[in-house]
């Protein structure tokens, strides 16, 4: 074999490689021209993609569509575009250092999940319509795994010398999960298809599944807290997944499907579903409590041995004897918080992210082709070399609209739109001695005047996951 | 709205977060004891999976099965373990690199895959038993994709004013694909459910097109190599994909499905399949041809117009009238490469991976407790937090072998088993003044003692991605 390696190793050498060498992201500007971005493809063409076959819409879908977002593929199947590629990519890293921070460790299990594990809990059956099934060449029953309890516990019963020294274990995914929706409505916020975090954790004790449980919680509401998002924590209930103790994390949008009661004077919340529904009195402290509407984006269980006594997933105890993993669940709908939060943010046109997860951090807009500050384009070109050089945490994050042909006005049109945090313009104080660049704040809202020194002392402070 | 969001901000602000807090990724050590590897896990036990339902398997399988990398859920399908999840992470943000560095812009599209798009291209047919098929609650029609060129292309079209100013356009998703074999074997390498890497480019004409194909081309070129991997680019069939022609990109391994023929005098190189089962010369420079065996870990196709004027997948030419795309599409098979990797790497005991890819590129491991050595444990817990401040860009890929009953000895069997690319020994020497570690680098098989300040220089040349 060594020898077959080295003649490999030497006609690949000598390979075919025609490429015209350019370092991995090093170099090169990125211009909007080039980008597969619908909007600024049709530029002023208003679509109405919106509302096809009789869904339901809202205002994130209708935004998210306009601008080149997403795009239907099937009833609550949509395909990711670029820029939203990019904002689940930096979610996902978000999530992964919350999740690793508590221990988390990432596995990735099949979406093929067999009838035979789904018998064993009962939700073969249980789960009626929503799960999606399918037969293989060989007439094997398999579903589309809409969650993994089954799957995880029965990797973990596999593990024959688990020690209670090793708990707790706490083992996540970030994949596509599947769920045949009767009505799928609200572009990614209720999809047939969707990026889901799911995370399992196996612990030695009730006590310390609770620890791990308010772990894994606090991971929640620190996530939260990095994307500016408003959400509340609420008591739920626990539905077909089941245990004995469940908590929602809800955002509040007008058009949410849960109804929530919230106490003004203390922190209790809960899902109306878990409480009487004459109930106007906070349990708690007695306050009146005041009713809302909320989306859901996260949800726990503590699920204490229903799983794990089905699939005996057990491990030795301090005492050497084998003993039933206490476990939790906890759910993130990846491509639901990004339609949350553009819903939650966004003004009726215009496109807001959470700075943390916007596509791209800076457009910068030079001038017009024949205007009289087309000297200035220069200027703009070099700005944008000079952030790549001056702020390296912000590479790959800077886009130029070189689309010179319009005007300044209608491509800070498109860039108010889309969202991007800064948006900066080379107009006509650039032409000053020196040149000041005039500077859009999209979260804040802010329009500054800043010399290309301000704007990488700007830039510099701005936080990417 | 406002006052709405106002109020929520104020409450998740009260929100019951008992979280320990613990910034992500700072100030802990990784540990090996905590890790679900089950080589760990279990320790000295050899399991035996392999071979289940007498499936053929391979030196990757087995290896990656008894360290913990892979555990089998179904037939052709594994649950992908933390180690395993962590090199599949490095590969995809390498496969990212070198297709933005051509200007491939990242989508996503959905598995789910409607039958009338196959039914337009006759695949739905075509490809039979390999489909997995399903119908959704209302009796609808899909496939699970194993590929995208109707999704992608029908996408395109439905782009109405494309240019030809946007063009070349490189679209490519990196996703689960699924595909039903009919014998899945040799674990990653021949699954029904895998990642993989695909992009579909636009180009205007047939010899921008051929332009494009030999970018993406020199692209995979650079990523091999990149990776250290022995490999050759060979012509190929174009089966059911169809179109004018096509090369796959192929790593030697004894046990690989295709055969090849290689012209030992000039770069030319074909899978046996297009030649004449007679043909021993090199049809360039007339040399005698060397048979050989490889597995295919890429793919490219110049498809011309063949998916585009099914779909009217057009753009607006330079006279402004309305003109069917040229495509190409590419595959890169993402846990295939993993395992082949790991098959060409390899000795039959220990896992060697493509440095770059190696799920942590550091093991440290302590004295044994109650050696006499005991006493630099401390001087070890300190090399970590040394080398976590001197070589950030190690943050995360260093690992503390902290099981302390067991001989250094032992330890070195698992960390040699699993490859790390360094393994780093406080024995003996460390008690010297200055202390001298012993650092095996297993990708080169040298071992060398070095200081503190030896090993913060000798890492710090290491690449991760």
């Amino acid at each position: 074999m060594e020898g077959l390696l080295t003649r490999w190793r030497a006609l690949w050498s000598r390979a075919t490689c025609r490429r015209h060498h350019c370092a991995p992201g090093r170099g090169k500007r990125l211009v909007l021209s080039c980008m597969f971005q619908p909007q600024n493809l049709r530029e002023d063409q208003l679509l109405s993609l919106e509302g096809r076959s009789g869904e339901l819409t809202c205002k994130s879908q209708r935004l998210m569509l306009q601008v080149g977002l997403i795009h239907p593929a099937n009833p609550g199947c949509y395909h990711l575009l670029p820029y939203t590629v990019r904002a689940m990519e930096k979610l996902v890293r978000a999530i992964d250092q919350e999740m690793q921070a508590i221990g988390g460790q990432k596995v990735n299990m099949p979406s093929l999940s067999s009838a035979e594990l789904w018998r064993a809990t009962s939700r073969w059956d249980l789960m009626g319509k929503e799960l999606l099934r399918l037969r293989d060449r060989h007439g094997k029953e398999y579903c589309l795994g809409p969650t993994h309890e089954e799957a995880i516990t029965a990797l973990v019963a596999s593990q024959k010398t688990l020690s209670y020294k090793q708990l707790p274990l706490l083992l996540y995914q970030v994949t596509r999960k599947f769920r045949d929706e009767p009505r799928p409505r609200f572009g990614l916020l209720r999809g047939r298809e969707f990026y889901m975090k799911d995370m399992y954790t196996f612990d030695c004790s009730p006590e310390a599944a609770r620890q791990t449980y308010s772990l894994v919680c606090g991971a929640y509401c620190s996530l939260f807290s990095r994307l500016g998002l408003p959400f509340v924590q609420v008591q739920a209930d626990v539905g077909s997944i089941g245990g004995t103790m469940s908590h929602e994390f809800q955002l509040p949008v007008d058009i949410g499907e849960d109804l929530l009661a919230v106490c003004p004077s203390c922190s209790f919340a809960a899902n109306k579903e878990t409480l009487d529904s004459a109930q106007a009195n906070c349990p708690v402290c007695q306050g009146l409590l005041t009713e809302t509407r909320g989306v859901e984006v996260g949800h726990t269980f503590y699920l204490g041995t229903k799983y794990s006594s089905i699939f005996n997933a057990q491990f030795a105890n301090i005492h050497g004897k084998p003993s039933l993993a206490e476990m939790g669940c906890y759910g993130l709908g990846v491509t639901r918080i990004l339609a949350a939060a553009i819903e939650v943010l966004s003004t009726e046109d215009c496109i807001r992210w959470p700075g943390l997860l916007a596509p791209y951090q800076v457009c910068l807009i030079p001038p017009k082709r024949g205007s009289k500050e087309e000297v200035a384009t220069e200027l703009m070109g070099n700005l944008y070399d000079h952030i790549a050089e001056a702020v390296p945490q912000l590479h790959g994050e800077v886009l130029l609209d070189d689309r010179a042909h319009l005007t300044i006005g209608n491509r800070l049109k498109d860039a108010n739109k889309l969202g991007y945090p800064f948006v900066i313009i080379a107009g006509k104080r650039a032409l000053e001695d020196p040149s000041h660049f005039e500077v859009w704040c999209q979260n804040t809202s802010e329009v500054v005047f800043l010399t290309k020194e301000g704007v990488v002392e700007l830039l510099s402070r701005v936080q990417v996951v």
